[in-house]
């Protein structure tokens, strides 16, 4: 009781538990997720909302590559899709994967910029068009849509980076909850709340927050690009869906932008500051858990580092193998170091690999991260990974390849927190170089990361805590409309106050007009006379 | 354990409240606040702090008329202050609101506007000048500089309507909280986050963030004579002393962009939503309180109201007494009411006062309003009073007189919650009818506040704790650097990417000469041998 009472917030937490419990239990979640590293996420999200006693639902596509039938946790509908080749399928995204890497090599010239967009492009209709499709099958399957109505759902929980969910949570009238970080022009705020391009970096712009002239032209350019794709790759699939099902009035943005609440996977020791909305609720960082003890081989082998440690490589799932040229720039890199390393590597085994280095075909990345031992992480830059080198303290080594990459590992380098490697370009005398770097303690990688970690772990709620709270407020009141701004259904130039300003500018010609005739008058009145004369 | 484990977010606070009592005992806070009302709340937090085992010092003027000189909870550093008439003068503030209910009378002619205008920046620019006056006295007694210094606070809590206390940390060099809901271009969101006009409704414009053209274009003149107030009236005394001490390259504006932490004293079940920034921190009705029992013959008399309850008026602090004409209005309309009243009144009693009526010079506003019987709150509009309304789910009947009033009572009439009565034109038929409007049970006022109540409640963290978490992480981290964008310190034309738009233009129009050159080169090539021909 002496603890309570020295500390108001257990208090109100008992008080809200208490409530939650009462108010909460047994709501009903229709979930939408979006396949790959995004239902890694999503998936944290259904575990949490079923451990409370809610009931999931998981909507997922016949071909679906992680997002499994059966589990505890949810009940899943199926959706037959034929010829689909979207970001699930492992063969597209290869492809996809080759492409890029071999357009980063022109990177800077025209031919690149055009070739990466292009690209970008042709990978987004794709996938784009599949799950419109997807949608549509939803909406046609009278049988499914009756079920759904039945069920009575309290939300529909979804990623916006594929707005579906957006679309059949309009069907059946239902709040809607995004589990988010990209929408599909750019960063996710970028739908609701004012993003200057000055200080608010683009996507795909590799910008940090402070840029200089050449650099603001770069994130203009890079934003005109995203909304070029919105509006034309991104958009059609699914405004024909809504201009069939809900009338021409309605249109994907504004479905978006009225979603109820925005669980934002940000936090701002990773992503720079910059103006949000009260509906945004910050759970970058999630997934982050302390970790456990390593299998004893592995023990044993990060303690023979001793005082030097351990270097862990892992990339992306899709990318376990770098292919054998750069996988041996890599393995003299790393035989070179004092530390020992600990390597994710799928492909034949480097002739040039040093005693100091372990090569597994799998490592419990979590776990190896939280281990004191660990000094390093080399990542491809998958926000997941990145959250969790936040949540340990450990300096990350960038080895971009694709997506939000780049992007992801210029917010942890303008940090002080991390190096970029290009890998079209590197040899072994530059890696070297920059793992020696970043390894050497004078230059304070290692503690500029913990204090990152610290500042990560100072929060009043845990994020998924908030995310849990702020759920469970949208069943309680059936949305959280006093926090979202309808600003949206404003025409654009009355949003931007044109019509004002073109109000104000005709008044100031005619206040003007009106003062030159009289000065006209004037003049002509007192040097009339004489003009008449002469 | 049990519970514990039900609810992670109890283990989490468990963890930070050991974290707390570790790292923050003992800090040491520099509080600079503003006097009458404000003083109010910022009493509430240098409390907080205190109660926590934080030493406050707080800086107050001779002519004080609220910030006592000895507290348990602080120690007091006095500034004598000769001729000051600033805002805590009774006298003072009374002839300012005399002159605004005069002036009031004449509202919607431009002479109204131009009045009320006048009276505002009179008023503002004296309390100013005596502020930045006191803060020179400051600088200049350098016994009292270097005992500041020498005690080391942590940081400098102090509220920007009045920014003296933000030059003191920038002298002194200390991270900044803000406890704020106005800063001196408006609300204290203006300063730091993007705005739009087209639905952020500015003080004094009596706007919802639901505007048509004529009240964006209300909108955007209130929004003027606001930045004109700004940079003409407040700030030049405050830019002097810069200049003097700081060097001409600081000003005001950016020493408040700067401050760490934004403690806003905003609510969205009272404020309409809108942008927002990751250093801000809501802390809207964090004075709410539960109510206690009443005095014996106050709660008989509330009882004896029977199933019609009770009717609560009391104004601010400022105007106990309306006058004779006004009160004899109010008394009749009363008499009418099946229900009781109890009314806060200091002048004469009213001829036409009915039995129901109750008169008290004094009540325990927080413990009548959490009263059962309580059906109806009449308000001037003072923050205060409509939090403790929200908090305990009143509705309230405004009669706003000067500052934020109207403006907060079109946030509660907005949300169907509050009716405004104009005390310049008002008669007993118009108050009596809308008493009775507000009063009946199928006009759903009191529903609608229960409701906005209910979502007040439904918090993660009570205020007051979010309030404490975040001034103690400004301790532990010094500052809060991550969560705030340094965009302020780009010029005005980079800042809305004005050079980068130029550039686009100029590239425009190189490309449309250079095309049109070509086209006429082609077309006399092709139509020149004609020519010449003829």
């Amino acid at each position: 009781l002496i603890v309570m009472a020295s500390c108001p917030a257990l208090v109100v937490l008992l008080f809200f538990s208490a409530a939650l419990s009462s108010t909460c239990q047994g709501g009903k979640v229709l979930v939408y997720p979006l396949d790959g590293s995004h239902w890694l996420n999503m998936k944290i999200l259904v575990e949490l909302l079923h451990s409370q006693g809610h009931e999931i639902t998981v909507v997922r596509s016949s071909t679906s590559w992680y997002i499994s039938e059966g589990s505890p946790d949810y009940t899943s509908i199926t959706i037959t899709q034929k010829h689909s080749q979207h970001i699930e399928s492992q063969d597209f995204m290869t492809s996809f994967l080759k492409r890029s890497i071999d357009i980063r090599r022109r990177e800077g010239s025209l031919r690149g910029f055009f070739e990466f967009y292009q690209n970008l492009f042709h990978m987004v209709r794709e996938n784009q068009q599949d799950v419109a499709k997807m949608v549509t099958d939803i909406f046609e399957n009278k049988t499914l849509i009756r079920n759904l109505k039945d069920k009575e759902y309290n939300f529909v929980l979804t990623d916006p980076a594929f707005p579906a969910g957006v679309l059949l949570a309009h069907y059946l009238q239902l709040p809607v909850v995004l589990n988010a970080r990209w929408a599909y022009n750019g960063d996710g705020h970028f739908i609701i709340a004012p993003s200057p391009l000055s200080y608010v970096p683009q996507l795909f712009s590799y910008n940090s927050d402070q840029m200089d002239f050449h650099q603001r032209m770069k994130n203009v350019i890079s934003h005109l690009m995203l909304v070029y794709m919105m509006h034309f790759v991104s958009d059609p699939p699914y405004q024909a869906v809504c201009d069939k099902y809900f009338g021409p009035e309605v249109n994907v943005m504004s479905l978006m932008q009225g979603a109820d609440l925005w669980l934002m996977r940000s936090d701002f020791v990773f992503e720079f500051p910059r103006p949000t909305m009260p509906n945004v609720v910050y759970i970058g960082g999630f997934q982050g858990r302390p970790s456990k003890p390593l299998p004893a081989d592995l023990e044993e082998f990060m303690q023979s580092s001793g005082e030097h440690g351990v270097v862990v490589m892992s990339l992306g799932t899709l990318l376990g193998d770098l292919g054998p040229e750069l996988s041996e720039i890599v393995a003299s890199a790393f035989a070179s170091l004092p530390q020992k390393v600990v390597w994710r590597h799928i492909g034949e085994r480097p002739t040039s690999l040093g005693n100091n280095t372990l090569l597994v075909k799998w490592l419990p990345q979590n776990d190896v991260l939280g281990h004191p031992k660990t000094k390093l992480f080399i990542s491809h830059g998958g926000t997941n990974g990145i959250y969790e080198a936040i949540y340990h303290g450990v300096p990350v080594l960038g080895l971009p390849l694709i997506f939000d990459q780049m992007d992801n590992f210029v917010r942890m380098k303008a940090r002080g927190a991390a190096e970029i490697v290009d890998v079209t370009t590197v040899d072994v005398e530059s890696l070297t170089k920059t793992l020696r770097n970043i390894l050497h303690p004078a230059n304070s990688y290692g503690e500029r990361m913990k204090k990152l970690s610290q500042l990560h772990h100072d929060k009043p709620m845990k994020p998924l805590d908030s995310a849990l709270f702020w759920m469970e407020f949208v069943m309680r009141h059936k949305g959280a409309p006093h926090l979202r701004t309808e600003s949206y259904k404003l025409p654009w130039y009355a949003y931007h106050c044109l019509d004002v300003m073109a109000a104000f500018a005709a008044l100031g010609l005619v206040v003007m007009a009106l003062a030159w005739l009289l000065c006209r008058r004037v003049f002509r009145a007192l040097t009339g006379p004489k003009n008449s004369k002469s």
